[in-house]
């Protein structure tokens, strides 16, 4: 599949990013659209069953899918909403249009639009975009930076070493299963600062060398493929709780420096999850 | 000293809310300069004991006072960096320049810059300022507005009336004391969605009529009186874990309806704190 990436009709990094900003801008204009309107909803309008963040959710993958479609229609696409579709050209987009939908239904600017690139192997790009603080975050094809009011700022993970000296954070303080609440706490104890509730967002900071540790179980693969090629692209150690591969799925581990994804993946390991 | 709210020397409303952000221009300029900044400090920086976060609180306070000092002498302050100034005028600004240092120093743009001006009796006016998402939330005098952009906003609380329906939110699921945690869970139990993580945001958000509940413990006065009367003024209740006056610090609630909060407080109080 690797091989398939230089044929004709393999897409220059450019036009890789240049679709995926506009992947995110069409996306955006769905999900701004409802992002903190449920309170002026009517209660009929709630009554009816009327739901502003699948109404977002499923308009931005829509949109974002009717793009694809139109200028990459040899790609597959794997989303959240919708059934996948499969392409010819081994290159897939991997797509959740609201990142973090009970941060964006509480109205907090921390959920995101992720679009990332696969290659058949691995996620090879990806794109964490924040459309209310008008924050891009983007790895991949050696490039990894936040553009924001058209200032591009590099991206790079901060050197810290040691748990005692790291900020770690997670979703829910519950984890995911109580063996996986256990696993992450045992890591979490060991380090300076634990903080909660910001979704995608906190492998942007990571990536921004804001953070050092993002442990979280229970995702998808368009959870975790864009922030995994962020973080990677900007110097992270990215795996599954085992050390091995994430893109799928499951359990995942985001470190900003070899050492912190070591240490903390000893800790892991302590923590038989079944 | 409500009579003294009657004098020559009383600000208007107008006046108020301008010598406030005033107050919240010259904070952003100090906090902007070093949010995010860290990760761009030398090793050799870091070692000196050179605090970042520090720096940027103690500038905006200072920034702060040497603007009051100018513009309302006969004015008292208290902030959280330097010492409580007396005046004769009757009213208080309370300052706090970055509530929510541990998610200003994880990069999280939910921490704000707090002013509100107290009467003797109450907090009258609140602002919630968060200068990297640009956003401005002023409750007082009748008012209670966003603005951003340029663009104000109307803020109202929304009108959820059961736990069941509502979203809470904390800074910490530790809280406070093990007795402090064991009553925010049994009403967070209560509800329909619990997210964590926001610092000041919250209230600013429950303003906006996005989320339901804020109840928190271990407060300073600065960190209260704000959030406070942004909340009141947008319709919200607000008072202790007895039903009492928060404006000194402590434990605080504050909820989107009367209904929530007669609610949340009847759980609160069948914890025994001492």
């Amino acid at each position: 599949m690797k091989e398939g990436r230089m044929t004709d009709q393999t897409p220059s990094p450019d036009e890789i990013l240049s679709l995926a900003s506009q992947l995110a801008d069409v996306a955006a204009e769905q999900t701004l659209k409802w992002f903190r309107a449920p309170a002026l909803l009517t209660h009929n309008k709630w009554s009816e069953g009327f739901d502003p963040v699948t109404e977002a959710d499923k308009a931005a993958e829509a949109a974002m899918r009717a793009l694809l479609k139109a200028q990459r229609p040899e790609d597959s696409v794997i989303g959240e909403e919708a059934q996948n579709t499969v392409g010819t050209s081994g290159l897939s987009w991997v797509l959740d249009p609201i990142d973090g939908t009970r941060g964006y239904v509480s109205g907090t600017p921390t959920w995101g639009t992720l679009i990332a690139l696969n290659d058949g192997h691995e996620p090879i790009f990806g794109m964490i975009d924040q459309p209310y603080t008008g924050e891009r975050f983007v790895g991949g094809f050696g490039m990894a930076f936040m553009e924001r009011h058209g200032v591009k700022t590099p991206l790079a993970t901060r050197r810290k070493r040691h748990l005692s000296e790291a900020t770690i954070f997670t979703t829910f303080p519950e984890v995911g299963s109580p063996l996986e609440a256990e696993a992450f706490h045992a890591v979490a104890g060991q380090c300076q600062l634990t903080r909660y509730g910001m979704d995608c967002y906190a492998y942007a900071l990571l990536a921004a060398g804001q953070i050092d540790l993002v442990i979280e179980a229970g995702l998808q693969a368009y959870d975790i493929q864009a922030p995994m090629a962020l973080v990677q692209a900007a110097g992270g150690v990215v795996s599954d709780w085992r050390g091995g591969n994430p893109m799928n799925g499951g359990r995942c581990i985001c470190a900003a420096t070899p050492e912190l994804h070591a240490a903390a993946l000893e800790i892991l390991r302590e923590v038989p999850l079944g």
